[in-house]
């Protein structure tokens, strides 16, 4: 699933289910999975107890499903992703391999956004014109440019991969593999999608929420009705 | 897999494979898994990065897979296990169902085991006979019982589970799910086959190798050759 | 401060402080604790912040103090505690050391107690009469003793500390030391202070919170008012 | 402590000591601290299992003890530093406030320093000359002058913060606090002070080191020692 200009989040793997879910919460008591539509003594069916278990908190269960994801974003993207801390990680390294010329570059329209932000993150209190914005978004894409070639002359020259790389801008994309179980992931969107999460991320959170509720249906539709 | 006397440990599913955590590992320099075979500039294959990552212990790509299982083990046991706390434990409750009458009781030969047991915790100095041995044995499973007339009386009488369950023996069994990721698996059977964890927990990390071998072979035959 | 029959909980150490707490938080954006009380551009003073904070669950800074309690409790009181992982816990063993003749006997109130408990986990339907809840209680006393008659008999005849303490109850007090930050201690008094929690781990989660309160008396009177 | 051309590492408080990891550790057989010189039946004192937990890896009682620290750092060394996820950390943010214009420039001997680096993070094969490490340094400083002059035009147009920031490049310092158990700060140094960590976040981890050692001497010099 393609995200921004250059980047992307594809489902490497998922394991359990909505079943396996139940089937967790359900060693409290000695059972297993029955049916989602009602039956003898649970006229919700096993959807009740799903609900019955998100709406109260009762998070364990949501570990006993997971999903790793490959994914190619900006430095300052994953910046913020790493803080979550129950993920595990394994990134591209600038001091092993040179990063791709693969930089972000915000459209217009980003530029131009209102109250995705929050108001600290915004604007000096100026507002964009169009043309500003252009202007703006030429300038980004300049110096990515000037950076790039000296990026390149300091590897041509012989300098240690590890120090070239102090040039290269968090817009810079690179890519790795995280991994974590449903209960993660929600927290992770939950933070990530808010309506004050920066744009950037947010694209990212709605990929793997979107990828998630194919493989969790039942689970994400409980986290898409909100809290908690 | 049955384990001691009335326990086992059975395997739920696993997610990622050998090839998957070679995949993981290549993030870092933006690559993939080839082949376990030598292969143009790898003379040892991918076969080779896996041993150069256990033995370096680079270990988060070995967090790029792992395993659920359902165990029922003695109450002692799951005291120890559930201290890796990595892992994500759903286990029966004796608050909200009553726990079956199923208790472990050592065999005589396990009673007579010398040295499984580190020095500390074995015997107070004295040397079992067959005899005592017998009769320790038999000792115990008569408290059980007593305990388990005890604890009936109590849930007829109408005492609350959550009060009745105070007699209960920590040899008496429970039954879990347990998920972790294949490096915490690792660390789990590091500690818990080593010759001095209590012979009890040492026979189910055995049955937790067995099966791990079977879904992750590579991996889990560096363990096997030793340290890390 | 003591809890239960033979229990108690004192605090080791703490760090940190709401002071700390607010410098970790303006870390985002290179300041430091400034006052309680109004201030220029602050008309709430950082007394002001710390509520955004906790309203909004920005949780991290929390987890830049903590505290270490040293904890006697009975053993199902510790197997709900040990579910919170994210806890440092060192624990006495009897594999090492016999378990003193402490064990948790319920009083008679405790015994007719009403409503504490949850549904599921409260009698089998059953009403106690006062009689009734007095022969209860005296009953699992006995138990306690027959068991530990036994216990000793084990031990005395050579069996192994590890063996031998098959038999204890889950109502014998254990000892340990429990570590954690400010953040995952509230996390625990929100799951242990409700109302479906047992009332057993809730009388310990009480002394915690009252000797949190002493040091972190800003905090915890956000905690006190309710959620997140 | 300063640490490279503008970065430092301050204590900012610490909690426990190397006695209160020996009466962590005690726990299991129910005792406390005694003397770090030789007592009746301990010839060695507690100085002797303060060795042996260390050698034996029995880490836990390690994790009642830590340390929270203020660090000024390029943002490639948080990168790193943010893989270990038991820290918890609290970092500046280029969202809420332009970050200062305080950038990494390697001095010459370093960008000469041969064989600190991996071979892998080495040059791409020449060797530098005097003259070329100069000139990198130069140009690596002068880049750092051309992203400044963009980004504060961005500033200065109005571009919102989060974007402006786009450009800013991995040599860019930051600044954050860090808080971690006393056996995570080890595993911390074990990686970081290796060999084959790069040098920008070894000079970081020596500090940490030395401050470390004043307040835990005898578990930093037992880590002195050696593996494990």
């Amino acid at each position: 699933m393609n995200v921004l200009d250059h980047g992307f989040v594809n489902l490497v793997e998922s394991w359990g289910s909505d079943e396996r879910i139940i089937e967790a919460a359900r060693q409290s008591v000695g059972g297993g999975f029955v049916s989602w539509a009602p039956y003898e003594g649970h006229p919700k069916g096993d959807a009740g107890l799903l609900r019955y278990m998100w709406e109260h908190e009762h998070a364990t269960p949501f570990e006993f499903a997971g999903a790793v994801f490959e994914v190619r974003a900006p430095i300052f993207v994953f910046r913020e992703w790493h803080r979550h801390r129950v993920q595990a990680f394994s990134e591209a390294s600038a001091r092993y391999a040179p990063l791709p010329d693969l930089n972000y570059v915000p459209t217009v329209e980003r530029m131009l956004q209102k109250g995705g932000a929050s108001r600290q993150a915004g604007s000096t209190g100026a507002t964009l014109t169009q043309r500003q914005a252009e202007f703006a978004c030429e300038g980004i894409a300049n110096t990515y440019k000037d950076i790039q070639y000296e990026y390149e002359g300091l590897l041509e020259n012989g300098v240690p991969k590890e120090l070239a790389r102090l040039v290269l801008p968090v817009g810079r994309y690179s890519q790795m593999r995280a991994s974590a179980n449903l209960r993660n992931w929600l927290a992770f969107l939950k933070l990530r999608q808010a309506p004050n999460a920066q744009h950037e991320i947010r694209v990212y959170a709605n990929a793997v929420h979107d990828m998630l509720a194919e493989k969790f249906p039942r689970t994400v539709a409980l986290f898409d009705e909100g809290a908690p």
